[in-house]
């Protein structure tokens, strides 16, 4: 089995190939071919999903909207090439200064 | 250095622990004291924050918003215990079936 | 010509004949049939819209998606039997206090 | 007692004053000099938070939170330069055709 946090490494890499494939072949071609907007049109929208999924009893329905949540944003740093990696050390840089404080003082 | 896979995983259990802590220790554990609707309200205003910053020219900025994005739903994750395995095991499902397609066919 | 302020007046009038309405028989009566989340996604969704409309340059494109936001708003309220007056009383009470200056004491 | 009706282009009146009030003299003077990007902010969290107010039992809630998304759209609204009577005139245009049905057809 595929331990999870490679998945995202995996996906990523999926979802730069689909950057060149026919609009035709697959559905994260088309959003690429759509353009930017309709990426954060899913992004928005997963997001909203995300929030009234959590808002209800479906434990596994929640579990779909986060993943769509993911994998829109996965496409979105796919479209503008950046990288899980740095996303990733974005939030390392988080936690190493005193615990997650650091968020609170940025925050407001 | 981490491995960026690895951030998620140790942000996770960083974030299950403060679900206990004294909510003046800290901003998570403050949000974890408001309530899941902080929470959920958290998730929304990062999306729509994703989305203005995909829309500038600030490719920080963009990566910042996406490290919100994917810490508050980290944060929603700890409070509803939901994993990190769990939405990768989601994720890895959808690409296991002919590469991406089935998102679309799923999707509509 | 209709006034643009009876507009909501005349459109709220018909979202609520359309509760009744067989789910076939127009958009608005499948949204219903559909129920609460569907409509709440659409409020979500129109919200994203309107932001990426107006990071945009398309002036016309931002109107339709601005409607597009009352339009669901309006389907929300109906769903729950709250009126326009309702939610105009409750601007004009932020108006009526120093002008518009309560709003930012209550939102922090 | 003020019509409900009137309430948003009186409302309308006064955020387009405040466009031009010193930064420190209101939320809203505050919110228009912070810029573009700020008011959007707003717009896609009070849009979050009906949603939220929605899945939720407190009917006032509901009303406040529509109140803040009608508000911060007109203030969209004004910074744009489009008027309550613009968005008025599209939603009628639907209205027109067919009842509501119009809408369908065009959303997908």
């Amino acid at each position: 089995m595929t331990a999870p946090q490679d998945v995202l490494a995996q996906l990523y890499a999926t979802l730069l190939e689909r950057k060149q494939a026919d609009p035709k072949s697959s559905y994260v071609a088309s959003l690429y071919a759509k353009g930017l907007d309709s990426i954060l049109k899913k992004v928005g929208e997963e997001a909203t999903e995300t929030v009234i999924a959590a808002k209800g009893a479906d434990r596994g329905a929640l579990i779909r909207e986060l993943a769509d949540l993911w994998f829109h944003s996965l496409v979105l740093m796919a479209a503008k090439d950046i990288t899980p990696a740095e996303v990733g050390a974005e939030l390392a840089g988080r936690m190493g200064r005193s615990g997650l404080d650091e968020k609170a003082a940025r925050t407001r």
